[in-house]
């Protein structure tokens, strides 16, 4: 394991890197990358991002000048990548130095830079570009910006820290335009988004004084709404929005007889203990299982084992 | 106008309090009000809030210990009181101290002290009580975590400064429990209010590539949904949620032939000049106007104006 100066000094003693991202990117890890590829370079790198196939549309525009090819004698570094499994298939060789928060990293990588305190890779990046480059460029305030605000929901989580908040603070005293950024991605939707909310709510159900709460995604409301795959970010998360919640059930209809259930609960119930009796798996309050029946019989079988488990 | 200081030295050298909040109060005056009064009885002193008929559900825990009634001889401060008018009815008196962020606010009391560089009053309140008292207790913290954070919508905002964000930190060192605070106010909502937004972008009408997006809220969805006013938060923000959006416009309907309509835009278009041709007013990107028309009318009547006044 390395310490910040350690790591600070692998990045000084090479000249050629490739920086890759997690599966189903998100802002942290897309940001953090695209930040520290760009203080590499006004270091006098030579230094690009692997071109993650699952960069969604809003992260597009903001990676795309960092995007590039590996060459052989590249220096690889994994930024935000918590294991290998999390490592895109495209990707075949190892990891030379991996940068990344979370704690159960196990050290894939030849070595490893790790804040298990940070509520985001970018809080980690900000520190590693201001001791390589003194200073932190106006895109690369957005770009920390944008990681450090997406994986804390804009200061909203139960990850957010006061150095969190003062992380975010220095970014905005270098230049990183918090407002626009905030309504980009926290306060505007795809109408599609909207429509589809708005039919999953029609048809929430709510049991047991609003403790159990479970939403019904289906193929029909998919279609009416006029959504695709870059429209359901986070749809496990919307039965929790109901005050009182305790256990928040999400139904995907992938196909005929066939769904997807997420579940995410807080600690009073266990949500991997839910899944496990239908083979699934997960955490302790986020887990997820399939079932091979229609969306209406997964709700029922959910039901009563959420009700054996945590009875009333 | 009162330095920091000064108003510091008012506050140390009078021995009984009345603190008024303003009309349809929100967590910003409320729980400014709260912080100031806990920490000005820590400083030995008597004070007590007004007790404002408005205080919704959420708040009422909050502020009910500091609740009391109003003795002759009493220094009467305003916390986040803009102006006269913002002023309870139930008040009739004047006002000794106006402790305030908002830019506008007149000089209606007999001493001011106004920071209109600061997203909320509590940002002020801290200060006032760390020169006052020397520390935050921390259910002070608490309160003002509560005022600065739902007066910058959780520091998404177009009004969060990097200051901002760093107040937010100071008051988590001071004990704030940021993450259930968030929870409560930012991330749980009624049953029935999510049932009513469900209705309303159901029915969203989206014009000019998603530039223009109206809501109706008819007697019908309320009594549907089971809403009732403290369901009713801030309804005219929603359909500014279509990305895209420039202008937002809310219909709701109070009585037969009887609609409030209220407009949000952003800077491109004036609000304020589209309600005046119905008799309202308000600012350039947030105005209103009473039409005595059934919702379906009133639409009709808004979306000629706004295509009249922003042209394609």
């Amino acid at each position: 394991m390395l310490t910040m100066n350690e790591c600070i000094q692998a990045l000084r003693s090479h000249a050629h890197f490739f920086i890759l991202t997690h599966v189903r990117p998100d802002g942290d890890t897309l940001c953090s990358a695209a930040a520290l590829c760009s203080a590499l370079r006004r270091a006098g790198k030579q230094a690009v991002m692997f071109p993650n196939p699952g960069v969604t549309e809003s992260y597009q525009p903001l990676v795309a000048p960092y995007l590039g090819a590996f060459n052989p004698g590249d220096y690889v570094l994994s930024v935000d990548v918590a294991d290998l499994s999390m490592l895109p298939e495209e990707w075949e060789g190892t990891v030379d130095l991996a940068i990344d928060h979370h704690p159960a990293n196990p050290g894939y990588a030849a070595a490893t830079f790790l804040d298990g305190s940070k509520a985001s890779c970018g809080e980690i990046v900000m520190q590693l570009i201001l001791g390589l480059c003194g200073d932190l460029s106006k895109a690369e305030a957005n770009l920390l910006y944008v990681a450090v605000s997406t994986d804390s929901g804009c200061f909203c989580y139960g990850n957010t820290t006061a150095e969190t908040l003062r992380a975010a603070a220095q970014l905005i005293d270098c230049g990183a335009e918090n407002a626009p950024l905030n309504k980009q991605f926290f306060r505007s939707y795809s109408f599609a988004r909207l429509k589809l909310e708005s039919m999953i709510y029609g048809e929430l159900q709510s049991f047991r004084d609003h403790r159990i709460n479970l939403a019904v995604v289906t193929r029909e409301m998919m279609e009416a709404s006029g959504a695709t795959e870059d429209d359901c970010d986070d749809l496990a998360s919307l039965p929790g929005r109901v005050r009182g919640n305790v256990v928040g059930i999400t139904i995907r209809e992938l196909a005929e007889d066939q769904c997807k259930v997420s579940l995410r609960t807080n600690d009073q119930v266990d949500s991997a203990a839910i899944c496990a009796r239908f083979g699934g798996g997960g955490h302790k309050m986020a887990a997820g299982c399939t079932l091979n029946t229609a969306p209406d019989i997964a709700a029922l079988l959910i039901l009563s084992v959420v009700n054996d488990i945590w009875p009333e």
